[in-house]
């Protein structure tokens, strides 16, 4: 496995980005993913009942596990935007279908935005023939661009492997779970690549690997209404990987995994305001539920979030978060490291190490490892610190 | 139902609060309720599995249902300190018990402060004398300041009713949920009465109006490794209360859970940093636990808070909220009303009200109704906005 410049392209893709009006500052904002072909596609969604329309339509569409293109509005979430939101989600994708004489069900909606305010879908429909017109094998950084709301950097990870002496390219780009200004608190994910996979195997496998990267990672606890991870894959590239026991899975399913969970982590990187990032590890809870809910616990506990910003070394906070998780454990057998370094000994304070273990409070990344001795169950979580930024950014909109 | 003056005290108690050297600063840190007699008592003490010395003795002590004597100490909340905490414990209360000349299961031990440090024992066992000494039926305010941390101010309520014209005194004292410094995010409450009332009966009407009150605040979402609740009473008044069916019950019940209500209220509006008191209400959820699990989400989210903080006008966070709560809902017949004026109607804003609900936003307390047209089950949770100043404070604490 290994990095490549994602300018070159992945065969059989298109990118855009254009300005169309629907972002005060005059910046992009609708942004345009364009394959040759239809596309073997899987897509994983916010699990927020609370659903903008593009996911509505999204996760109708994507049941065919096929999709051509992706049409992206950031400036507007269309949420909350009752049955006029629908219907305007459905003729931006109708324009967009109608341009490029395919199919409007293999259109791929999604939005980010204020929620609650109807789309302009005119402005979105008056973009989409500059947006196909400019659309180009080397302009990921155009639609990164587009998609981009409070981001303070793009996103975007390109690895690639071999299979059989076929290179197999896998390339994504996110934007962030920035919770930010009125409400544009979405993570988006596009990944795009070459290989040649059936559709229901891409669709477990896509489930899979998003349980274990996006899925675990938190900003604030908060989950937006518009969240989507989307795969696309052109089946440009032998060999056809049609059996999750083949090596050629194996291969792909890591490259799959690897490019989720960096974009996760620049998310996280990028969250509002963060000034750490700290990977919250959980290990032998006695089930992997208790696992997850004890990491995550932890990961948005805003007593130990406040802790790291200010560069308290406190594990009581932790110790105090784990016990009210849920999960499972005797309180008198935990221990707790920080980098590495003995932190908590079945339960108790680790004084001989204070020192050392306050110097490690003043690094920009912390691993705090969490040993319940309850099981055999781990989960990692990431996370960032909560500082006044966090606050300042979420608080001083004013409408 | 009306208030009385709590230095007038209530027959049967006495209180005390001395300076025995556990807080830095020279302040009082060690209290005392005392009772002339073992009185009937119950106890509500925290969920969390990381409990502290204190709290699994006390847990034990009170199964009898009987209590004479509470000893509390600031400044040390004798939590993750092994089986020498439980010896220290023990070790105070042994000696408030020699002193008073009373059986030691009668003392009914508390702590709030650092976590993880070893309790000074004997700073505790050396003040146990002067603390019997200054005991006085006036001095409730003397107790109050040595339990309190970071409270900004003290909290007591006092309330009488009437009952065969005997009347009935209830008065309850707290230390906040100021989730703060180094760790002293401990809620204490202690409530005394003249009321007689069965055991039994006293241990059920604490455990419901507990759930109704203390566990229906949320300032962050943390829960302290100390928290207690106990109700002490003396049963020196007539009649003795003896069915949950009785109109003596419903009248001292109705004490019980407004001097729990009110001081729960205290608490969250001295709750850290907070500017805003916030009145969480989900009505016609489809279960009571699904109800409470929605208010408590709402109430918890950091984008709701900060957006509170900020006066900003946004509804859709509460939306999002809602949507990730776990309740069972349909998004497009929520109503939402700030303050009793419509703000979301059928999951989607109210345009016209806008102007006046941006006013709202201003006042000191704001109460947030959503009716889920989902059941007929409700709950109101009491919480506070976010503000930089919970940042500071949980911040900037250097160990």
């Amino acid at each position: 496995m290994k990095t490549f410049s994602y300018k070159k392209g992945i065969p059989g893709f298109r990118f855009s980005g254009i300005a169309g009006g629907l972002k005060k500052n005059g910046k992009k904002d609708i942004g345009l993913i364009l394959a040759d072909a239809p596309c073997a596609a899987a897509a994983a969604f916010t699990k927020n009942i609370v659903k903008a329309a593009p996911v509505i339509i999204g996760q109708k569409r994507l049941k065919s596990g096929m999709a051509q293109a992706v049409l992206v509005n950031s400036g507007n979430a269309n949420a909350c935007t009752g049955a006029q939101g629908i219907i305007d989600c459905e003729t931006a994708s109708a324009a967009l279908a109608q341009e490029l004489g395919i199919r409007q069900g293999l259109v791929v909606p999604s939005s980010t935005g204020v929620i609650g305010v109807p789309l302009p879908v005119g402005k979105l429909v008056a973009g989409v023939p500059a947006l196909v017109k400019h659309a180009a094998s080397g302009a990921l950084s155009e639609f990164s661009d587009a998609i981009m709301t409070t981001d303070t950097f793009p996103k975007i990870v390109a690895l690639q492997d071999s299979i059989d002496e076929h290179t197999i390219k896998v390339c994504g780009v996110a934007k962030g779970a920035g919770m930010i200004m009125p409400d544009m608190a979405t993570m988006l994910s596009y990944i795009v690549t070459n290989a040649s996979i059936e559709r229901k195997l891409l669709a477990s496998l896509v489930r899979e690997k998003v349980e274990l990267t996006f899925n675990r990672i938190s900003v604030d606890g908060d989950m937006s209404t518009n969240d989507t991870v989307l795969v696309l894959a052109s089946c440009k590239s032998k060999p056809l990987i049609s059996s999750a026991k083949s090596a050629s899975y194996k291969t792909f399913s890591n490259l799959i995994y690897e490019v989720m969970k960096r974009l996760a982590r620049l998310i996280v990187q990028d969250g509002e305001g963060a000034t750490k990032l700290l990977l919250i590890n959980v290990r032998n809870a006695k089930t992997a539920a208790q696992a997850k809910q004890a990491a995550m616990t932890v990961a948005n506990s805003p007593l130990v979030k406040t802790a790291f910003f200010g560069q308290d070394y406190n594990w009581g906070r932790i110790m105090a978060a784990l016990g009210r998780s849920g999960a499972q454990f005797d309180m008198t057998e935990v221990d707790i490291f920080f980098n590495g370094l003995q932190s908590v000994h079945n339960g108790q304070g680790v004084t001989k190490n204070i020192g050392r273990l306050k110097k490690i409070m003043e690094k920009n990344c912390i691993e705090i490892a969490m040993d319940l001795k309850a099981g055999t169950k781990s989960c990692e979580v990431t996370t960032c610190d909560l500082s006044y930024d966090y606050v300042k950014i979420n608080a001083d909109y004013t409408t």
